[in-house]
């Protein structure tokens, strides 16, 4: 862990599972941040943090610490934690979440901004690599490039809604699936011939499953590839595995992809963006994103910049540690 | 050309070279803007912009004309023009400019940002790619990954600097360089190793030379490849050509690069960020990033954000003429 300048940031923790622990990771290499607290639905005695001293509490203590917390950093899932936990604590503390479901953003903002106007605070939505970084490189690929189009593809990665989906199939007993850009199609986006890709074109699938005892495995075969709006639409290949394989050889989570803007700036003259993660940790490069944004919130409030926030509305220096000026004359 | 939007932003052209040339070409293909002027230090009428109706002025009637232009973008080089025109134009305009040479920045920024607080205008400096794009991806991809390194590699591409170098060679008639980035030495930094690279593998230097008759093929090949800061650090290879093949082959202003941020989450995990451009024309791309921060500009004088700004100073949003509530919807 680096040393703590003095007056650091203080980080609530909210949740513990992959982004938390990622988050409390990510604060330790930040020398102007501390872990003021982790917070948790479950019983504080029993949950271990990464690092001796970070301290644990109950959900049910975030009420009364406000004064202890600059910004917190909410971790828990879209689907459930999220549209709840995000407006009941933007209304008192300054928050980062990771708000995913693409669809349900607008909704989500407005919400979230209700509760950070009325209460004051910062809260940043939708931040991460994808909603988050991607997002940035789309809205400005397409304001450098106006005469364009934008590519993106995921992958190699492990993802989660897929593998979710494998695994509620009868007689799956384990299972992960990997999103895989097809290099064909990158290539034929990277020459700037803005090339018509269809859903097939872009991706494939790579399944490793474990059968459970007795189960057919072409029935399984057949029951994932043809899973509509998950599989039927791509190119699928399913490789059966034992468990012991799939604990070993499957349980990193690496993650990734590119966002491509390829435009013209006259008839003659190609113009390519690219920009490109490659994750050995989804959840930890998350969290990294979601820490250095509250570093950006915090400043944000300090300004009085508040109500809901996205990526699009934040400045990059404010994610720097370093003032505008050593900016200036180191990066520009 | 586009259909213009109504209340288009008035776009004043100061200067009209290769850069100058593409402004007008970006402003074309966005409609919320318009070329108001470009303001020459010829004589107006000898000047024939690129599409018809652009009209043309003289660089001493910008003064009387500032009621017609919400945003001047500053076409002139680095060594002689911007230095003198950027703060005298940004006590009375907001403006854009492409201050490149990059140890000069903070005296740079300090001139114009005193000229625009005084004249209260916004004035943003060294707009391009780099400085620009690779120096926001530089700043972010530190903050985002804090314990890592960060590399930039230029090329493929033509360097004026060092094709100037060349041609200043007794025996030389004519040449271009190219810039090329070592291909293994972009897999080493990929890998997420975190390589020390020297100069040598880093870059190469490829250089098109047409003697000039009589000249001696050797002495001038010695002459390159040992000038001291231009070749002497770097593995450079001479290729003699003809006028023509120059003329035919080598016209085009090709560049682009890499900034690539690795670093680790964990000891165990590491993570890659990758920024690229590929570009078929250095001028006309630079230019399209000065007309979007010019849009940016014209919106931050308009919130009453003045003084001097950089591009670590200007939220992604603003880049883009589409709303805020678009952007959520569209493309987060």
């Amino acid at each position: 862990m680096t040393t703590k300048q003095a007056n650091p940031i203080r980080i609530g923790v909210v949740g513990y599972g992959n982004l938390g622990r990622g988050v409390e990771n990510a604060v330790a290499k930040n020398p102007d941040m501390v872990v003021a607290g982790i917070y948790t639905r479950r019983d504080p005695a029993q949950l271990k943090p990464l690092f001796e001293g970070t301290p644990v509490f109950s959900m049910a203590d975030l009420d009364s610490h406000a004064d202890r917390i600059d910004v917190l950093v909410l971790c828990g899932g879209s689907k459930d934690d999220l549209p709840v936990q995000s407006l009941a604590l933007a209304a008192k503390f300054c928050i980062v979440d990771s708000f995913d479901t693409h669809a349900r953003i607008p909704e989500h903002f407005a919400a979230v901004d209700a509760a950070a106007q009325a209460g004051q605070t910062t809260a940043l939505i939708s931040a991460g690599w994808d909603p988050g970084m991607f997002s940035i490189n789309r809205i400005m690929g397409e304001a450098l490039l106006p005469d364009g189009a934008t590519y993106t593809f995921w992958g190699k990665g492990l993802s989660q809604g897929h593998s979710d989906a494998i695994r509620r199939i009868p007689g799956v007993a384990g299972g992960v699936q990997y999103t895989i850009p097809v290099e064909a199609a990158v290539e034929a986006v990277r020459s700037g011939t803005r090339p018509a890709l269809t859903t097939r074109q872009k991706h494939e699938r790579h399944c490793y499953v474990v059968l459970a005892e007795g189960a057919d495995a072409e029935t399984v075969r057949q029951a994932i590839v043809t899973m509509p709006h998950y599989f039927d639409e791509y190119d699928t290949t399913v490789n059966f595995i034992s468990a012991e394989e799939l604990k070993e050889q499957h349980s990193a989570m690496p993650h990734g992809g590119f966002v491509i803007r390829s435009g013209n700036t006259t008839e003659q003259n190609k113009q390519v963006i690219e920009y490109r993660l490659q994750l050995d940790s989804n959840p930890e490069f998350t969290s990294s994103v979601l820490v250095a944004y509250a570093r950006a919130v915090h400043r944000m409030k300090q300004c009085g910049m508040t109500g809901a926030k996205t990526v699009f509305d934040v400045a990059p220096g404010w994610l720097s540690p370093k003032s505008a000026e050593q900016l200036r004359k180191e990066a520009l």
